[in-house]
């Protein structure tokens, strides 16, 4: 339904249409970070509207174990602070999935990133205790002690608990970064190594996981785990979700397993709408796959993982890129034009705000408490800084953070509040575009690149006043900057391309440079979106024939 | 706790601080349409953060009775929709209340408004039923019969049942709008009147609040009603809330009654926040009263009548403006600057978003809906009109309405989604003060209009496509030329003064008389916020004098 000249309306129409792959899933970590109930059920929604069928829930982490144990209640208890779902929570939260034809797989990882288990119960890690809930994000050293009975015993006993709390088909083992220290460290684990002709620590974890499948399978489970449980001799049932990439999921394939590609698909790295849509399951090695192989990849799922997640800024860190995924993973795989799902990723990204989703509407309380008390034009001025700097890409946020982040580190800074891609920042980019396409003649896109560029130059300006009051926006405050003079290096390039005028090759060259300076300074962990967009207008200023006199 | 340059900060301090007046309440009404829970508690967390200390919950109407009786369950269950809370909801509710200091009164109205009791029990009107719960809005004619015996039984037992639900001292019966007619209709009721020399209708009115207030009384409670109940033989026990004015308070004072102002702090009515503001319960006749008199006037209530809200745009019609009704009732009476005011209440604003309420964050999802799939310079144009139109103020919706509104009517267009006063336009009106203040020497308020009037100047034809393709839009499309044409009438005598160049009389005459026409023809049941501005800013530029060469 949708407004129309007449009134509301809707079309109609015959829809002949299916999905090309049967697993269009949503991984959230709500571990890392927990994950209020009404956060999921909105998310669930969104799932809903863009067709995806499985939600894997990320339930048990180092940093805290989320589910409500009968049988082992210091698992929550002294597991996760307080925070986690009780079984009548999760019995609803399936039911309120299901209603939406949506899966819930749960994932227990084991036996790694487990910290937060051996709080309660030491006498499961392979080293002794006592431990703590981890506050720190990486990869730590506990992990189960797969050469001890005990583990198997309580992992029968724990499964079968969360078998019938969870009554899908699919049962998640987790499986990923066992780093092996504490393995190494024991020489009663070693020496059953030796013992069973293990070879290694990667031996242990095969041995491991061929304990646990038949728990899994004795409990009606189809067991799932990320690539590192892939071993041939594993039973064929086991599903293999693959973080590596394409080319591990074709292995699995080929040596008949069914496969889950997340590669490519992991929310929280920052790639663009665009580039996580050109990711397909059946790429690389998959395309070579015999019709058989090609039917156990079951299609994708997308990860959204929580160390830099609230519930105020999550649904921007997975909408509306999401839904780029989605389609993906539903439409056939020759359907790739990237401005086209532009057009349909914003008008949903518009829909979901309507359903509950708050992607959008989050943005302006969070500026607001960065800002603190400010004028409507100082608001402005951080609006339209917020508009065109995204985060720092992959891990680069470790890799720049001033000081180790963990998770009672506040996410209340500008790198927190902005979206992960830049809608702002695209349509300038599509614009230039569009404008060097038109031979510089395009005069009604040059008025608006004129329009953007001039806004951006004069903005760090109307921004100091801020600067000066409040240590937040202070911290991007070589940012705002680096976006005036990189735009006040568009500015001059369009004004020579309007005038049919170009560059020097030094001045060329001197402007690249300090555009390449400028996006090297910006500070705040933060990266100038439309900073290739403004280089490649530069060049083409540089560039005899850019432009062409029209023919009359 | 707000940002500062070193990191958040809570400034050291020593408040004396003291409320002027006992009773700053606001009332809801959440009977014409039925407000759900989550909305009523994040608003009183809005009175709570502007230190109101009463939420007087107007309960029952002829559109519906919204709370639960066990002792009469036809009321809620016949008389609701099936929208009303249950009676451990309104528990928490109160519970919630006063854990942020705030008292819950509640207000079932009798005789009148009272269609939705006889819904189940149609033996207690004044005329016989069947009675249906009523859609449409204005005064109606069903009234309890207060010639009947069964009558105040019933109301004992209710009351009675409520007086433990609700523990707040004060229990109001509203008492206002009895229009009369079924009591002229009924013989039996006419013959009461003469048997009990009762003279007309007023007097049996009395007559019916002399046999309420000792029930009222009986169970422990002060009454508390409109004007209407007003008479000197009541108890003085009896407190009189006045939507008549100041007046009425005071000669209600007089006779020795305790009263409330509400007169003057309709929300609903679209007054600015500074007409509200400059409402104060000791002006008028309660100026001269003694001081023993002064001393029964508790207070002021705003009060959010419930034709033309929803959940989702209640929150803007209650704040900010309601903070500068909480400022009033708690301020010395001579804090009344408004520019001052206006600061405040655009921090205050920031802030209760912050909080949960919803007033600026609303307007998006709504516009968006009205838009349709747009672009986002077409969405700008939208936003841009929706920024400087208000609604029709006073009871003008009702009588421009082209066909009455009823509870069915959707609350979908760009009246329902605009907030009911626009701050662009305070700040544009401010600005041109500033610039004649000036004697048109002030280049970079100049500068300012001038980028304002220009982008509205442009806006009607950046709107047009959404007008042909949004019969909501389409709705509007008056107001949009007419901001258009008004801003190029602005423009035109900015550019006169900028040059120290006057209008001729002829041409300042052509020019308001076409403002006034364009004001007139708005449409869609709007006004023209920046009208008087930019009229100020003709009659100016036609006058000689207003501009100064600043003496070097």
């Amino acid at each position: 339904m949708e407004v129309s000249p007449d009134g509301f309306a809707a079309p109609a129409v015959t829809i002949n249409d299916k999905p090309r792959f049967p697993w269009r899933g949503l991984m959230i970590d709500s571990a890392r970070h927990f994950v209020p109930l009404d956060v999921l059920r909105r998310n669930i929604d969104g799932l809903e509207a863009v067709k995806m069928n499985v939600f894997h829930w990320h339930l048990s982490e180092n940093q805290g174990f989320r589910v409500e144990s009968k049988k082992f209640p210091k698992l929550h208890e002294m597991g996760s602070d307080g925070l986690y779902y009780t079984q009548d929570e999760i019995h609803d939260l399936i039911e309120y999935a299901r209603d939406r034809g949506i899966r819930v797989v749960p994932e227990f990882d084991v036996p790694g990133h487990s910290t937060a288990w051996f709080v309660g119960y030491p006498e499961l890690a392979s080293a002794p205790g006592p431990y703590e809930i981890e506050r720190k994000w990486g990869v730590f050293d506990p992990a189960f002690d797969p050469a001890s009975e005990k583990t198997y015993k309580f992992l029968d006993q724990f499964i079968g608990e969360m078998a019938k709390l969870f009554p899908d088909h699919f049962f998640h083992v987790g499986g990923d970064e066992v780093n092996g220290k504490q393995w190494d460290a024991n020489p009663k684990i070693q020496e059953f190594i030796k013992a069973h002709d293990l070879k290694n620590n990667e031996g242990l974890q095969s041995y491991f996981n061929k304990r646990l499948e038949p728990i899994v399978s004795k409990h009606g489970k189809s067991m799932v785990g990320w690539d590192e449980v892939l071993d041939p001799t594993l039973p064929k049932d086991t599903v293999i979700q693959s973080w590596r990439g394409p080319d591990a999921l074709a292995a699995a394939a080929k040596q008949g397993f069914r496969g889950i590609l997340s590669n490519g698909y992991y929310l929280d790295l920052g790639w663009s709408a665009a580039r996580h849509y050109a990711v397909d399951p059946m790429s690389g090695a998959a395309a070579n796959l015999a019709p058989e192989e090609r039917a156990r990849i079951l299609g994708g799922e997308s990860c959204m993982w929580a160390e830099y997640i609230n519930p105020e800024n999550i649904d921007s860190r997975i909408w509306p890129r999401n839904a780029a995924i989605a389609e993906r993973l539903w439409s056939p795989q020759e359907v790739t034009d990237v401005a086209s799902m532009h057009t349909r990723m914003e008008l949903i990204g518009e829909r979901l705000e309507w359903i509950g989703l708050t992607h959008k509407t989050y943005e302006r309380q969070m500026l607001q408490r960065i800002a603190g008390p400010s004028t409507p034009e100082e608001f402005a001025a951080l609006t339209t800084l917020a508009s065109v700097v995204e985060p720092v890409k992959d891990y680069a946020r470790e890799e720049t953070a001033t000081t180790p982040a963990t998770s009672a580190t506040p996410l209340n800074r500008l790198v927190d509040a902005i979206p992960l891609e830049s809608a702002e920042a695209r349509r300038f980019s599509e614009m230039v575009d569009q404008y060097l396409g038109s031979y510089c003649n395009d005069k009604e896109v040059a008025a608006k690149l004129n329009t953007l560029l001039t806004r951006w130059a004069e903005n760090d300006a109307r921004l100091k006043p801020l600067e000066d009051r409040s240590f937040l926006v202070n911290e991007v405050r070589l940012a705002s900057k680096s976006l005036s003079v990189s735009a006040q290096a568009g500015l001059n390039a369009l004004n020579h391309l309007n005038q049919f005028m170009y560059l020097r090759d030094e001045e060329k060259k001197q402007q690249l440079e300090l555009l390449k300076f400028l996006e090297a300074q910006m500070g705040g962990q933060l990266i100038l979106a439309p900073g290739p967009a403004i280089e490649k207008l530069v060049e083409a200023a540089g560039t005899l024939g850019t432009c062409r006199v029209p023919s009359s």
